[in-house]
């Protein structure tokens, strides 16, 4: 069985999709941490619309839908970033939405989706509770169902990411990707390795939900009993057989990180380079720290920030006007 | 009097500081806000090292000294930003620093300096007060005094973000730029206007804070009787006779801005963009949505994102590991 997207399908969702998105900007990390050691570069996927990387999927897959599909609306299931997006996107292209949340969703995150003129419901402790929700109501009223990570729509659209990477900087030769349902992974992955495939690419998932490691380990889907993980946009039960297809084709290894990890790397972020960004949009830096062996012999190794939604609610409360 | 800096400074200033800062991202701000008008582009200065424009001016300082001033060390006062940036500068460049802070400087700007290995002093209510101390101890123990926007090797650091700007924009009409004690805008505007007069430049300051525009209105320096503004970095009592003069000369207009629309400017930059920036940060957004009229005519307007120094401790404690 092959899941094969060809590698101008990834370059005809980036021409689709260049209206509506940003090419975010790659900047050096600062060298003070770097310690005499590589220079690494982080990508900004945090300024994409909508907050994280999701909008390219999102886009990629609206955009193809018939005025009788678009009229009838979409759905989906999210951990939050991609219902977020689909919310940015249906609202831009006049498409009604609606978008189910784990009940474990943050106030930050709903108030982002809700804000973009979609319809939130919450259901069930995980995503992939959500999802079995939002396809069931699918089937039942007709909107078109959107997958946060497996479809083909998504994973071209995530892509496009990596098509960007290759043109900003030819000489990455490794490259750290969050690993949620692995849409972006295996997107990127794919987008990458077919055009160089000596570019090294490293998924990264928490200690407290590997379902790709776990996957890999098998040979074959596995759902996790059970998941302990502050990076809720990390942690669906169970990754698919498509995006377990790319991991097992393009990735060449799969690092785990704990929760403290994120959340230091998310401190490092904020101090020294004033981003502030959600857990998950963490844990490539967390990688890159907890295993700096696996960038010590690399020339321009890339830290892919995949999202920065992060729940900030607090913060504006401290700045009360004189 | 006159206190023109040849063009050419800024030139060299660029040079001289360029192994040690970044040339900050310029970015479209989301269509989705634009309501059909003109495009603004926003430049982040708030990604620049320390957080702020300020690393620009400190570094122009600090590589002309002396190796014997440099082993005497440098002492400053500032409202925060600058204080991290003569710490970052000087632990870069292996320069004892002390830094004296007004009693408001928050928690977080007190770390954010510590950390960079300076001394921090805290003294008095308002930047002008902290000042005076700091330029007091300098006479007595020797170390360099460097200005916080006083100095001309200040304000041609702080001119160097005018030529990235015009390398990069060419087609820039019109850029807002945030006011402290106003040597941002001063190098700024001169870089610019002594290339391109047709740019206009609109300084803005806080309501509560109106030291150019009383000074500008008044045709000399003038001290405010008090302060009242969340944007702690843009209130000293007083600009200076040389920042007053670059205003005079080269500026066209100056905005007033009140804590509620820069607390909304930054709720906007944090929801639109992922940047959480502190209110001066925000500022210059702020001008451009309290007054559209400023940028209704325009083809390619910029605001400038001064810093993104924001009090965000409050963030790390609502991610705790699971």
């Amino acid at each position: 069985m092959t899941f094969h997207i060809p590698v101008d399908n990834f370059h005809a969702a980036r021409e689709r999709i260049r209206p509506y998105v940003r090419q975010t900007p790659v900047l050096p990390l600062p060298a003070a941490h770097q310690d005499g050691l590589v220079q690494v570069r982080y990508k900004l996927e945090n300024l994409q619309v909508g907050g994280s990387f999701k909008a390219r999927g999102v886009f990629n897959n609206l955009l193809q839908l018939t005025p009788e599909e678009r009229s009838r609306g979409v759905i989906t299931a999210s951990g939050g970033n991609h219902g977020v997006a689909l919310a940015y996107g249906a609202q831009h292209l006049g498409i009604p939405a609606v978008v189910y949340l784990p009940e474990t969703a943050t106030a930050d995150r709903i108030a982002r989706v809700t804000r973009w003129g979609a319809t939130v419901l919450r259901h069930g402790a995980a995503w992939d509770d959500a999802n079995r929700k939002a396809v069931e109501q699918s089937r039942e009223n007709g909107m078109t169902y959107v997958h946060a990570f497996d479809a083909v729509g998504t994973i071209e659209g995530q892509g496009t990411l990596g098509l960007e990477l290759l043109e900003d900087f030819p000489a990455m030769d490794v490259l750290f990707v969050a690993i949620g349902g692995g849409g972006l992974l295996a997107g990127v992955a794919a987008a990458i390795k077919e055009s160089r495939p000596e570019v090294r690419i490293i998924g990264v998932e928490p200690v407290g939900a590997p379902s790709m490691t776990t996957s890999l380990e098998a040979g074959k889907l596995v759902e996790l009993p059970g998941l302990a993980t502050i990076a809720e946009t990390l942690a669906p039960r169970m990754v698919s057989e498509r995006t377990l297809w790319f991991a097992q084709k393009y990735v060449d290894e799969v690092l785990l990180v704990t929760d403290q990890q994120m959340v230091a790397a998310m401190r490092y972020l904020w101090v020294e380079c004033n981003q502030l960004v959600e857990p998950a949009g963490a844990a490539s830096i967390a990688a890159m720290t907890a295993f700096p062996e696996k960038i010590s012999g690399s020339r321009c190794p890339v830290a892919l920030i995949c999202g920065g939604n992060a729940n900030a609610e607090s913060v504006f409360s401290t700045y009360q006007p004189k």
